[in-house]
């Protein structure tokens, strides 16, 4: 089926503002909370959220095979285990019916006012139940950066890294939507020269910069899925700030890698960009610089072109930005990561979501976490308001941000929005 | 309210065998699919399983606040959420309608014959959807034996390890009920002195007796659970085998954990003992080596008697007992691992599981895994039929039994039990 949602020259008769995330040919897919406290699967074009659920009550998908209650979901999960046609599918005719030369619902009053809302009118909730939630670590640069404080120069590339996504396996339960606030964790550190480690609240909270993609039910235990299929089970994807405390993150992460360093939250944008939209951005990833095994190769453009920064906004201040990078960095593509991961059998389900790891790129400013851009506190980011920043410091706001841009179109992800408080007090 | 489910006198007008791992004492909680291919919640005594659903449609349960549907689920999950007050309350009914002296069931053959089924009448299943699992790694002596043959004697056991219950995310995905069987992975090895990996069957296949604990939803996300309320949110346990590839375990697993060598599978027993019923089998657990934190500090008997035993069958052979250990061992107990994995605010759902980590003791024939037993295919363990073991082979059956036992009682997990395939080949 073809893609006629990205038709470039297509316009709506929604307006879209100029440079907005949401034109027509990008048709993402969320989950929100309307004025009347119904929950419903939705898109967005220009600054208007659309409800699906009721779009299809009143037969706007007419001819496509959909359960009824299908966007009455508070989940995307059905939907997504629907698999890529039917994606497709609806995509479509939703860029049909928002056309600017279709008058159908554009026409009529009634349908328009059950059918769109304002932003203010709703609320974004978190677009999947996450079964589960895999992080990869696939920048070269960041886990060179990240392996030289930790460890030391000579150690910071672990000689696997080159031959393998390296992952590891995060907590599904603490991953929230973008404008949820997150408490500072407490836990466990070893200071430097200390004797026995001490307990208290972090104080090296960091944001770090990923992308996820949410994949549909895929393998059967046991059966892998190749590098060349791989695109197939992957719906879309969302930007991810993977919150993470250092002083414990180094305390306790061997021999067993990260846990309560990472699993106090993580946070994501709430419009799930499929890979359909994202099709016009392709491009090719760095060159491997080792040969890699014959379930790893993949060639052609097999990643994307996604600029990405994150601002740090202090309480009732203006926002700085401290990094821009791309997504088109990480080492390891998407099919890559989801070859590897089921390489063994390992069953993936609807739902489940990927973190590419920290993107970080070779130029100065451009590293996705406080941990390098400070260089582990020595060099503290300067902020527009005088102030600076070693690590995330209470009521904070981190902002992610990130969008394609061609000759053409523009279109993005919106933003991921998180609040960092104060350690959680007890009443 | 009182646990009169325990009572050691009471007896069941059921019959139950000697030595049965279910008396009435027991009553555990499982899902299966029945002889007319309904799926329902159940328990089980003697060798008979008990449909709970239709227990309760036919009103045995009244006056227990329950809602109707509670139990014709596929999961124990919604059962589980309503929390220790209701599991007390059901636990304890079902005591009464089957003892010895309570004719309202036993009388009645019509229910009689809706209820009960023989063994061979159903199929079990998963008894829990798993949102997430944890993986703890809180056996001294394993980590000793492991840290000695992955790193050095000097490097075994890392500088945390007296500090914290150790643990790392698993995957939810690759959970399974016993009698499901496992296909040997693929993956990349790293053979001693080769300059590049390998692709290929791993040939370190074992298992690693555990036990892990279900949950119920408990904390806000920000806020911690003591250790003195932990098991207030613990609903009962179950037999683990944390399948696992040694030799994709050591290429991998620096420094962000073990990932592919354990997601493509774990099984467990599939009736959840619950904490309540293995309240006459407490025990204090060994004491701390250093002083702890004061969040993780317990006191009295934390933990629990429970013994534990795995034996290994070649196909179409007689079975051999690989090792005898016991629950109690484990240096960590289960009100501190969960103390610890929400400490920094990490959310807990109803359903999740949590491992204890490898069980093994400190005698010969105590470790809870074959990298252990075989001291990593050093001197194979004999078995039985002639043969001998350094790992699991195609077509090994690997069985797990636990069970308590004091001067009048004995109670039981049943088995676990998983049979490996070879490599998964597709057609």
């Amino acid at each position: 089926m073809t893609i006629t949602a990205n038709d470039p020259k297509r316009k709506s008769w929604l307006n879209v503002p100029k440079d907005s995330d949401f034109p027509i040919q990008n048709i993402p897919f969320g989950v929100f909370l309307t004025r009347d406290d119904i929950i419903t699967i939705g898109t967005r074009i220009g600054d208007y959220a659309i409800d699906l659920g009721a779009l299809h009550q009143l037969g706007y998908f007419e001819g496509i095979p959909l359960t009824d209650d299908i966007f009455l979901q508070d989940t995307l999960n059905d939907f997504i285990a629907d698999g890529r046609k039917t994606w497709r599918a609806v995509r479509n005719r939703i860029a049909e019916i928002f056309d600017a030369d279709n008058n159908s619902l554009k026409n009529n009053e009634d349908h328009r006012k059950t059918v769109l809302f304002t932003l203010d009118e709703i609320e974004m909730q978190l677009p999947v139940q996450v079964g589960d939630y895999t992080d990869f670590y696939s920048s070269k640069e960041h886990a060179t950066n990240v392996g030289k404080l930790f460890r030391s120069k000579e150690d910071a590339l672990m000689p696997n890294w080159l031959h393998m996504p390296v992952a590891y396996h995060g907590r599904s339960s603490s991953i929230v939507a973008s404008g949820i606030p997150v408490h500072r964790p407490q836990g466990q550190k070893m200071p430097p020269g200390a004797e026995k480690p001490i307990f208290g609240p972090s104080r090296k909270v960091d944001f770090e910069l990923e992308m996820a993609f949410i994949t549909t039910a895929g393998n059967p235990i046991g059966e892998p899925i190749s590098a060349e299929d791989a695109e197939d089970y992957i719906f879309g994807m969302v930007l991810f700030n993977d919150w993470s405390a250092r002083d414990i993150q180094t305390w306790e992460y061997k021999p067993l890698g990260p846990f309560l360093a990472k699993n106090f939250a993580s946070t994501v944008s709430p419009w799930i960009v499929t890979l359909d939209a994202l099709e016009p951005f392709r491009t090719e990833g760095p060159k491997p610089v080792v040969e890699q095994l014959p379930y790893l190769q993949t060639s052609g453009k097999k990643t994307f072109d996604i600029n990405l920064e994150v601002a740090l906004q202090p309480r009732n201040k203006e926002e700085t930005t401290l990094t821009n990078s791309n997504f088109k960095y990480l080492y390891w593509n998407i099919s890559q990561q989801l070859a590897h991961h089921t390489i063994n059998g390992c069953p993936v389900n609807s739902g489940d979501m990927m973190g590419s790891g920290t993107i970080s790129g070779n130029k100065p400013k451009s590293s996705g976490s406080l941990l390098e851009l400070s260089e582990n506190g020595k060099n503290p980011v300067k902020l527009k308001d005088g102030g600076d920043r070693k690590f995330v410091e209470d009521n904070d706001t981190v902002i992610m941000r990130g969008y394609c841009k061609n000759q053409t179109i523009r279109l993005g992800f919106g933003e991921v929005r998180t609040k960092l408080l104060p350690i959680f007090e007890s009443k």
